[in-house]
């Protein structure tokens, strides 16, 4: 028995907010003082790191377990199933149902309940949970599933990312600009079929590192206390990311007696494109081999950080030849890795 | 391999709200008209029903994942293991950390991360997620640890479920003297030794039901509409789980093969002490047997729902005969089954 993805869908919002969409913030350092540059520079140097020259949001009555329910909508389509024949309904997520202007998290009933309803799946024994677990979280949705499976608890599973950032940010923090909205969804299922997954690794990372993404108050300190936003110390998850990450992804491989040479495409986290660059840089220094062209497609320039949905919607769009210059071939060995909040690391190798 | 329970513990807040420190509420209907009775006779009538004299708050200062972090350290301590022999910490919850006298929920680390760092574990191979399930939120963890350990994942994992509902309650609602707060907590692993979980079951009831328990408005109409409260459809789920607990508990033990006079002690998600007891006569009905003497131990008097912790706090008492007239002896066969928001319904049958 093989445990394998066997459709895919995703769905991005229409809305374009372009980096020209910041010019008149107020941007402020976190210790609430102004930033002593003019917003087209400031824009300019992040669009510069990050990569990030737009990103989608979300239409104000959409909801994150609505996109959660147009990307599974499309990947139970792709998959050609039947949706009651589903066993396991899981969803990654970091902030619920966020609504439009509105800062409480809606989380009960959870969202794979509300994607259930929504999906109209009538069979009670198809069973729908959330997991938490920062931007990680729906490769871990995945392991979850091979679990399941392994354990003779199930043999299709939907995993969906969804999430509506833009919801969460403090617009006087210039990582506001980062985050984007967006869902991606898969069906994972035990198959005779050749290929799957090969092997998984996860770390949670809690001891120095549990707060490095935190809920913390706007940088212009004379916004209410009561009010939280989505936090990072940028700089220090950049240099954790960049030792753990490509050694999570070795480990893997190594699992699976695979070397780096044997992959094809690595579907990294959308977070940063430098540090995803740089990430890749390291991954192969520690083979000593050279990098190989094209070997990681990313979406971030346009698409921006959805948090657990950039994984799936990356790897929904090369499925379907809509990356230029991307495409994937039966047989490739690819690696889904991702690192987020907690901080959590986690990688999957994978026979397409 | 047997899958065991080793070690269990509680956090139980020393802070007790009695039924009279709501004489001074203003209780008003859903359509926030005023309820035409004096508030003794309205609370009178509701310790009636749910059989709640008093419930638990926690301190002002304490988070839920503070109480989670509490019960951990008694599970692990009571299970006498090295903390960083854990392979992963799972922790049910619905509302995150809230704080006192906010409304927002703090999700940002996942909770679980939040109580790996204060345990002060260094693996990190022990993987921390949380999960959203409604009240089955931490049986359903237990069922998921049960996967991990079958499938080769892990041998030993923490599952964890704490809730401070108190601060998601609508003051105007007369549901809100039933919510409370709590943590309990419990070592699940691989042994040798005879016993452990011997079957379980799990439904999503999503197609009518999802939206029996949800985030809704204040009864009081004058309140702002941006914040939102926990809300039930009393009766509704009171009819729901009248036909679904009794079949879930049924369906658990005839796919061990046991009958229901085999069964010790029912421990049931402690929601409201009439329903409770009309489950447990729809389940022995099923059977056409009496109800046995003392065969449902009951916390619901004196610590309201804690959601998520009811089970596993009942558990913990029993199993250190704190809870009079009742006790667990090796060999024991008892049940754990929970029904809540999604609407899920969790059942395990166990060999204590």
């Amino acid at each position: 028995m093989n445990i394998k993805i066997t459709g895919t869908g995703s769905y991005i919002p229409d809305t374009i907010e372009k980096n020209t969409a910041f010019y008149e913030h107020t941007f402020l350092n976190n210790d609430g003082t102004v930033i002593n540059s003019p917003n087209e520079v400031i824009i300019e140097k992040f669009q510069a790191i990050t990569g990030i020259a737009e990103r989608r949001y979300a239409k104000a009555h959409l909801n994150s377990s609505d996109l959660g329910f147009f990307a599974a909508e499309r990947a139970i389509n792709d998959a050609k199933i039947d949706p009651e024949t589903i066993d396991y309904i899981i969803v990654a997520h970091n902030f619920g149902d966020v609504k439009y202007n509105m800062n409480q998290s809606d989380l009960v009933p959870c969202l794979a309940a509300r994607i259930k309803h929504s999906l109209r799946i009538k069979n009670p024994k198809c069973v729908a949970y959330d997991i938490l677990f920062g931007c990680p979280g729906w490769i871990e949705g995945v392991i979850q599933a091979k679990a399941y499976i392994q354990a003779g608890m199930a043999k299709r599973c939907l995993v969906i990312g969804s999430e509506t950032l833009s919801r969460v940010v403090d617009k006087h923090d210039r990582d506001s600009m980062i985050f984007s909205d967006g869902a991606g969804a898969t069906i994972i299922e035990a198959t005779e079929e050749a290929g799957g997954i090969l092997a998984h690794e996860t770390s949670s990372f809690t001891y120095d590192e549990a707060y490095y993404l935190y809920f913390g108050n706007s940088n212009n300190q004379n916004l209410s206390k009561d009010t939280r936003y989505i936090k990072m110390d940028g700089r220090k998850i950049y240099e954790f990311a960049l030792v753990h990450v490509p050694q999570a992804i070795k480990t893997c491989l190594d699992n699976c007696g695979l070397d780096i040479k044997d992959v094809k495409k690595i579907f990294l986290h959308q977070a940063n494109e430098k540090m995803d660059e740089a990430i890749l840089k390291r991954l192969y220094r520690l083979y000593r081999t050279e990098i190989p062209e094209g070997i990681m497609p990313m979406s971030i320039q346009k698409l921006g950080n959805s948090s657990v949905a950039t994984v799936p919607t990356l790897f929904d769009l090369v499925r379907n030849n809509k990356l230029e210059n991307h495409s994937l071939t039966k047989g490739d060995v690819i690696i889904f890795a991702s690192v987020g909040a907690g901080m959590h690391i986690n990688a999957i190798a994978y026979k397409y």
